[in-house]
């Protein structure tokens, strides 16, 4: 069998062919222009292959609950143009096979999962998160996404200040106090008007950033008790991870027992961003299947 | 068929009687003392009816992790006398016949679960709160309990503080900002030296509690999506809920859309207190069919 994926970011769309080994045998990436213009860059790259199914990443917010009449949508996103976009009855449009469809993040935990679960012992839970341009969060419980009502929304947890960062107002529109609006990429223009990759790691910035999504995995912990919490995206790294650990161990305080640090928060098992594809493939396949 | 409940409180135990139609046909409560004589009278109560299946929910910590050698056991409790407790191992030694084991918070965010879709419309999740004298959480999705390394520690998330409560030190040993160290009923004695029960709602720290109250059902709402978060336990009441409910919509801030919050945000649907009683009925019959 063979499958195709699709990473719909707001910047850039990752088309990919693979097979049941999660290889790449083929990738594409193109800007993100209009609805229309994008999907069906889509629907040419995949027409020149012969594949057995579709998984589809998208940016948010989407429809994921089959029942809706939207369905397969992007809804109310900030990407102007894209507001109200039937994605996959576009898709279905030029391209007839089954079409999974689901979130960014949600096909990165998938892949996570499915990944750590091929090489290491087994597990039944995964939290990812992404920090980049935005932040969110997938939870995958014994290979079903959690969300009754939707997707999840994780990246606008409420966190407490640090005493050090109590003047910044956040970017977030909706909430002064959420980890989108305190630790996503752009808060590092907003703080000190540099790029990220700019600050080094003695900037007691990154120490601020540290303790929020320190408190994320507090809070992961004990309302998921999952058996790993994955950190993605251009903000993360193994050196911003360990500020995370201690800032982790200070608030969670011995209270539970967890699993080595080192494995229970990490970064992706999946290289280079990779966590998405190889969730839209499994997707994919297990749509197959049913 | 007929089964048995146990719900184990630190302060006291009660057992009941039920049919498949989850009504009580008999019940006893007696004091928690030790756990050799509030075991045994467990035994001595089930040993006169004719029953098929038990089911158990307890105070915490416990072991409900089925590969783990200390399965059935209460284990690091502050109760005394009850730390590292074999209480399933104890109740086999005298019952014989399938005993389902969880968290007091977990059967009843189970007989929620079941009790809304016997009389409303099908939903797929729910989020039980306790708030008296600790404050848990049970999440049941798709008729399973969320929780892969243990059961959830909800009760202990951070918060962030009202500014009209930043002197109070909270009574949570582990955690300064913790709900349950906000928020539980001795709250109450140590903010005002009086019982809850005994302070009116115009008194000021009822709102303080509500804000905390919220941030908690908007952090369930962003983190899970559920059909439903409930609020039992014996600081919460309609009025309490009422400013819940206003203080989770100034924090959501349209962000999402969510179900009528009169609906969504709500009391135990099953009266005085029997929400872990109709969930242990339910689970006990759940495993004598398995």
């Amino acid at each position: 069998m063979q499958y195709g994926s699709v990473e719909a970011g707001g910047t850039k769309f990752v088309c990919a062919i693979g097979n049941d080994d999660y290889q790449i045998k083929d990738q594409i990436q193109f800007p993100t222009t209009t609805p229309k213009e994008t999907i069906q860059r889509v629907i040419d790259y995949f027409s020149q292959f012969q594949i057995d199914a579709l998984g589809i990443a998208s940016f948010g917010p989407i429809e994921t609950r089959r029942n809706s009449p939207q369905y397969g949508y992007i809804t109310t996103t900030p990407k102007k143009g894209w507001q109200n976009t039937n994605f996959v009855g576009l898709i279905k449009s030029g391209l007839k096979m089954p079409i999974s469809w689901t979130t960014d993040v949600n096909s990165a935990a998938f892949g996570e999962y499915v990944m750590t679960t091929l090489f290491n012992e087994q597990i039944s839970s995964v939290v990812y998160y992404t920090i980049g341009t935005g932040v969110g969060a997938g939870v995958v419980v014994d290979g079903k996404f959690v969300g009754s009502l939707g997707h999840l929304e994780m990246g606008h947890v409420l966190v407490k200040r640090h005493p050090a960062d109590l003047d910044f107002l956040g970017i977030c529109p909706y909430h002064k106090d959420c980890l989108e609006g305190l630790v996503s990429g752009p808060t590092f223009e907003a703080r000190l008007g540099n790029s990220g990759k700019d600050v080094p790691f003695t900037n007691p910035v990154w120490d601020i950033l540290a303790y929020y999504v320190a408190q994320a995995a507090m809070d992961t912990t004990l309302s998921f008790r999952p058996d790993k919490i994955v950190f993605g995206g251009g903000v993360t790294s193994e050196n911003f991870l360990n500020k995370v650990r201690q800032e982790f161990s200070a608030l969670l305080n011995d209270y539970l027992p967890t699993p080595k640090l080192e494995h229970y928060i990490s970064l992706p098992a999946v290289k280079d961003n990779g966590s998405a594809t190889v969730g839209n493939f499994f997707l994919a396949a297990r749509l197959l299947k049913e």
